[in-house]
């Protein structure tokens, strides 16, 4: 089955764990932004099993520690949407977490300047910002190091 | 202290467990929306205990089921943000979950036309949907009847 949410596994992975990979959103205006993807193919977070909630819960903790340690995460915004699979039928949900760090003061790292603009406000939708390969694997890498 | 999260517990409740309160929004524009809110004062999604983790799926699990079954919802979007606790210092970040049903198709209850117009994309966030006091305490009932 084509599952562009799949595909989100495929790339910048940050870590795995028996039921959920975590990777790096190629949009990092939000610094640290990234996917917490179901491994098993499931639509609802209500039919997620105790295994999977509980290693969610796990991950939250151990991934906004590591936010926070490798670049000053002030606070983090966590959500389940999943409204692109509703667009057209056949619906196809695949049960994902969008994850986007939200930082009260900028970062400078590898040459970018990351700013928050919208900080104490609901997150931007359009933003889409690239930068350099150097810097997304210097995220990667940074993130990394303070997962383990 | 004065903390606006915790009135969202005072008014419309729908069902109290042991650690969450789960209160109907007075915005409408997304029938059955509503907030799930921690009852013990905590500001990070990452400092819930196993109890209360466990207890918020369930709650999942339930509220969907009944919003399905109340109204037809086709999808929720679940996203805890605490954005505005970091507005302006002292933050006072309280976990709380947004809790919006979608639907693919308009619904009509107690005189009120609810049209989820984004089905398939985003929440709209501007939205603000107040109905009469028949229709809330409608609302209210049918989602209580689906829960119990």
């Amino acid at each position: 089955m084509d599952c562009e949410i799949c595909r989100f596994k495929d790339n910048h992975q940050l870590l795995e764990t028996k039921y959920w990979s975590i990777n790096l959103s190629e949009d990092q205006y939000y610094l640290g932004r990234c996917f917490v993807t179901l491994k098993r193919h499931c639509g609802d977070l209500a039919d997620l099993n105790e295994k999977e909630q509980k290693d969610f819960f796990k991950i939250v903790k151990k991934l906004e520690a590591a936010i926070r340690k490798a670049f000053g995460a002030d606070l983090f915004n966590w959500g389940c949407l999943m409204n692109n699979s509703f667009e057209k039928k056949p619906w196809n949900p695949y049960v994902h977490w969008h994850v986007r760090p939200r930082y009260a003061k900028s970062v400078r790292f590898e040459g970018e300047i990351f700013e928050d603009k919208e900080f104490g406000s609901h997150y931007k939708r359009k933003t889409g910002k690239r930068v350099t390969k150097k810097a997304m694997n210097g995220i990667i890498n940074r993130i990394k190091l303070n997962l383990s």
